[in-house]
């Protein structure tokens, strides 16, 4: 039984303390802690056998604490992962791994100097099964060489704190990390392309045509519709030389009623992506439980994560081309997926 | 931790045995049995903690076992049911319930007597999503009131020991247990309807098609064909007043190659059903860890899907229509679902 | 340019006045006649070129006349279709060929003494795009020996005059016609199968499920649902050795909207089969426009719809299985289909 | 009955031929002509009634002659035209209107100084069922104000005269065409992006991603695979404020069979388009037949593809954004659509 500790008990904190406790095997929850103590304590009251930590790094160094899971707030990930890394322990860090590339830059060289890896990033979408079904049929061949790539990601509405920047660094960055896994190749250039806005989404500049190149030259295009009300809505299909794969519907239910034939949309990420969350979580849990190695996505993937997402920034503020430029990659990360 | 006692560790039993240890929350595996004492001890050795046991009954007894999962021969079923009651444990048992409807009785029997259930049976297709989501759409009214049903059971091919009538009772059975819960009635008679042969089946009557109707008047056919080569595909529509509500496809994937476009089929019940067998045990775990009442298909339900499937293999020996004849319900078994 | 005279120029008879004048290549209308003497006059006008005549037997003789289409009342279909026998001529006669098993028969009789195809009747499913193409997976082999067929005939509401045999005569008469045409062999018996009534039906037994069965033992049930609501839908899918084929969905478009995909039902049989009826009349006008045969639904097709359609009916009064026996079939309609 | 005369008998001419002549209602072919006079010889055998003429200017002046179809080598289109506004006759003329955007100017003059609408122009989507539904769900409001649309046009192979601009001139311009009339707007820009090559195009650059916008800012992407190999695709999604519209999948069939659920792919555009060419041509008869004006494609739609197409010629070419600059338009061409 894999024992961890959860810094950060906010939702999705919640929800992955839920997770260990409810529905995966093979983990249990030790400790918690968050910068509310009253709502880490309030938390922990549900969690029989878990302890009340003041700080993170209290929580890391707790000999009782096998593996840790960091839920905090974005600009706190780096100084826990690297915590993590310090203490020689296993950390699953939610999304960003770090909101600067130089963070990024910092946890890459601390992993490497450790020798092994000892975190993964919390990019769940590899772990849907229609992605990887996707995935496999690229890899069968069928298709032939996959050229390019088709993208939505829809939102029925976002929340009141989304920014100009948000539809890149909240939004698209799943889609960044996919593209990176789906064709096995860095991303060498972004591009931005504004259409006229969605009257839904006031002052926002909504939706965006979001234009990714793989250093290989593969195109990849992604529609960014963050107020398009009808639900949540995430597409895929790879274009190869012989044929194309796309995401399936994967409605559970057709009904025929009122004039038409209709199959029920997601209304948000929760209900589509459910599952991958479990499974993302259990195959961290199987991977790490016996001394293993993470086989999620690594420290590079949270590092090129950050600087496409940033170039993807700036392409949004230039209206120009914008070349992506990464670091060499360690060792330590052999290959993109 | 519930602590569970698993009687067989044949295919389903170790099928099981993974689930609670790998893949479930809330529950540990703590002693095992099966007919072949060197098979339970192999399997054993993969489970830390397990003790193993001659019997089921020595099992039952045990008291590091909370509860009991039955997945031994059909045949024994009974004795270990009505054992696990006498003991006051709670028992999920695999389909069948037991093999006759005098035994079925008997367990009933049992279980009023000792004034609370304490078995569950392990018709898993409620758990479905697909199924569930079929549900949710009648019962929210978008159809109104359900007229018939319209299914197809289908089969790539079948194993050696397969028997004229297991296309009623190991088949078919799934679909009486589901059209008792979908309708929310009993069903008050069987027929069968023979078409030509297909070559794929040898000598086997395949398919066939197995006509329903509840005491409410709702009409169900049911395609029976378990040679059919192309995959596992299980179909439903139910046929309202206002509209019909199916069960979708999810296909995880489209693949558009070849002249056509294409979304594969699962294999077998494993791929299809592999989440409601999950779902199903979870669901049991959480209803039963803390002294409560299992929540799924009761001994009731066991007892008729008995007697119904008992009354459709006489349908398809005679030809004719055979009514169903069920016991008083007791109370212990309010509704159907 | 082959000249054709409409007999009966009610809404159907002026369908296909519009089609042979305004949509098809190769005709033009010489002359019109109806009971209602005024209404033809009223049609004729918008005809340059066609005279009003005051009987159909008038019609039929006016050597200005190739060709007849008969879309009078069914019970007046018998004598102009022996009349234009009698004068040689072509004729296209709506369903039903006949309005009794008899008046069939001595249609029949009357070809056979002509010695050669004189008369096709209006069963517009065969000119169905989707239902070809049906046809033609099947006849591919793909799909292995067709065993099975599921039929839905779906109807949003159906008019005041709709009586209790009308299920079968008006609706399911089109699918009794089709299904011997897409397996190629004669109907044997049939059975119907009743449900609890839809509300919307008021008093009339609706839904129903007819069962048929062919010569060579292939089985099709049809739901025959005729106040649904929803719209028209018609579908079919037939179950073969090795897998099925389908009646494809065929929705022009598909709207995400609302929380949910949806694709428009036909709102009727106007609709779904416009297209059918262009067809089925071209390939008539261009069969016969040269002194050809009609290569359409024969006298025998007629005959034999009306023989299965009155077992239909007897088997919805009787609740019993009802066998069909058709006279034997003369040379001169050598294949079903 | 409208006497047509038709230049140009080669595969197009031909089609049309038979297309008026055994398929649609109310026109009768009185004269053709071709470069090859032998070829028009043997043509008109097949066709009653209809005399040769030398060349196009001797068919437009032929009194026997109401309206003209050209379907000649696209150079030769200017003159034909210009020759038929001349004699004041209507002139369908296949795409493209002209070769240059001079040459469109001068028949744009032509017809300004007829002072009435003459022509008509080939572009036959607006005549598919599908587009119009997709156009229709548009207007209906129900997805709200469109601002984007993913558009793919993917055939299997192409032929071997096709260079590296026909992936604009003859396949794109039929985007260029829809987009226009489905958004009621003028393009204003064209951009090409690159990605990598598909092998079996040889050296062709195969894909493309055309981007195109409109005057109001609607964002179109056009992905443009033309040896995919698997079959005649052509898709289009319109993303609205609230929802999005999509071109059905239109299959005619539905087979189960190993392993998948597949529908069959056109093969190519013939197949997809057959029923857009005969509405085309029906509509235009029907326009123009009685001294009316056609209603479809106008000189200036003609104009703007031509304008349009070598924008995106020139970005092809220049890896960069293209300006479109339209004259002002006269006041015949009141709207785009």
């Amino acid at each position: 039984m894999l024992t961890v500790g959860v810094i950060g008990t906010g939702m999705i904190g919640q929800d992955h303390l839920r997770r260990i406790t409810r529905v995966l095997a093979g983990a249990t929850v030790t400790a918690v802690t968050d910068v509310d103590a009253d709502l880490a304590k309030r938390v922990a009251e549900g969690l029989p056998g878990a302890v009340v930590h003041q700080t993170g790094e209290e929580l890391i160094a707790d000999p009782a604490v096998d593996a840790v899971v960091v839920c905090s707030w974005g600009p706190t990930h780096e100084q826990y992962v690297l915590a993590a890394i310090a203490a020689g322990k296993q950390v699953f860090c939610e999304k960003p791994l770090a909101t600067t590339e130089e963070a990024c830059r910092r946890i890459v060289a601390a992993e490497v100097a450790a020798g092994r890896r000892l975190v993964q990033v919390g990019y769940m979408r590899r772990y849907d099964a229609a992605y990887r079904a996707l995935k496999a049929a690229i890899e069968s061949g069928e298709i032939g060489n996959p050229l390019m790539m088709h993208c939505a990601h829809r939102n029925a509405g976002v929340p009141g704190f989304y920014e100009k920047e948000s539809i890149i660094t909240d939004t698209a960055v799943h889609e960044i990390d996919m593209v990176r896994w789906m064709f096995g190749e860095e991303i060498s250039s972004a591009r931005v392309l504004v259409p006229r806005k969605n009257r839904n989404g006031g002052d926002l500049q909504d939706p965006l045509l979001l234009i990714l190149q793989t250093e290989g030259g593969a195109l990849i295009d992604v529609e960014l519709s963050v107020n398009i009300r009808y639900g949540y809505d995430i597409r895929g299909e790879v274009v190869g030389e012989d044929g194309t794969a796309s995401l399936g519907s994967q409605s559970p239910v057709v009904v025929r009623g009122g004039g038409r034939v209709a199959s029920p949309v997601p209304l948000d990420w929760r209900e589509r992506f459910a599952r991958a969350y479990d499974v993302e979580l259990q195959e961290w849990i199987d991977s790490v439980a016996s001394g293993g190695s993470p086989t999620g996505p690594s420290t590079w993937d949270g590092y090129a994560a950050a600087v496409v997402s940033d170039a993807a920034v700036e392409a949004l503020r230039s209206g120009s081309l914008v070349a992506v430029s990464l670091m060499e990659r360690p060792a330590l990360y052999e290959v993109v997926a």
